[in-house]
């Protein structure tokens, strides 16, 4: 079916093409015959881990974000690489190389676009329980430093208050871990 | 306090300076004294309106988003300019734009940085209540092309599974609608 609001490319600029985002701009001919630009981002996508432990507590981990110029506190996350195909492969490797847990079961529980105005990057969530510590647990990578905390909902709805927790990802794993203790 | 996982800029390259997204690369020195790159994308911050009307449905807008290539339904969402100082002078202002409705009450729900790995992009999400349109409301922006529906909760979770909702802010919003009716 065609898209009636669908903007139709002229041309497109490449301003960078990175490690971990390629930028564009796109000059777009609207579906009123006018032109505007489009600034694009194009990511790979991620996934993000709702880690809960047989004590019921969430497992986040506490890293500097560059782009913030903070650390703050979020779910065990990493991207996808360009030779992945399979987002629950990259949930696994990411759960145990954060935080050392590996988990029995590991169930999707949404995907979204983060920012869907200028960027295509999809985040896949995914539920991990039944969480066993690993003896030698894969290495992390060579330019992540991280800090773990397992924390009850109360005490994550308390970090959320005081911006310790504040991406969208976190924000709604912790929504969805209260839905499901209602 | 020192933040001991800190990543110290050494070089900043300024990639893309446009009207929504600057784009640059920083050369960083990590914590154990090796280096590394940060690709970072800085954005002024945008806000979204979970509209809820007096019978109970959400007004979502459906638009073309070109970094997906289609269109997708949304809650009503703007950017902050780099002018404006208070987010809900803009909430009031896009909600009015994008749907033309008038909110008696507009209440701060959350914020969160979308994909704060590379973006400091953050978005501050409203309730909106009270609900009553507008004769003459305020003109769309020349570039943007809305459709307006209004939606049951249950309607809304169905176009989650069929992915015409598919963004962070929205999938959000109608999880924190569900935990409202609950």
């Amino acid at each position: 079916m065609t898209d009636k609001f669908a903007e139709v490319t002229t041309k497109r600029e490449v301003i960078y093409e990175g490690a971990i985002i390629d930028v564009v701009v796109d000059d777009v001919l609207l579906p009123n015959g006018e032109t505007s630009k489009r600034e694009l981002v194009f990511h790979n996508g991620a996934v993000g881990i709702i880690p809960i432990t047989k004590e019921g507590k969430i497992v986040l981990v506490k890293q500097f974000r560059k782009a913030l110029e903070k650390s703050i506190l979020e779910i065990p996350a990493g991207k996808i690489e360009k030779n992945e195909t399979n987002p629950l492969d990259v949930a696994k490797r990411e759960l145990e190389e954060e935080t050392a847990y590996q988990a029995a079961e590991l169930k999707e529980v949404t995907r979204f676009i983060a920012s869907p105005g200028f960027c295509n990057e999809e985040l896949t969530i995914y539920e991990a329980r039944g969480l066993v510590k690993v003896d030698n647990p894969l290495p992390q990578d060579d330019d992540e430093f991280l800090e773990l905390m397992e924390l009850t909902l109360k005490e994550a709805k308390e970090k959320i208050k005081t911006q310790e927790i504040c991406d969208a990802k976190t924000i709604y794993a912790i929504l969805y871990w209260e839905m499901q203790t209602r």
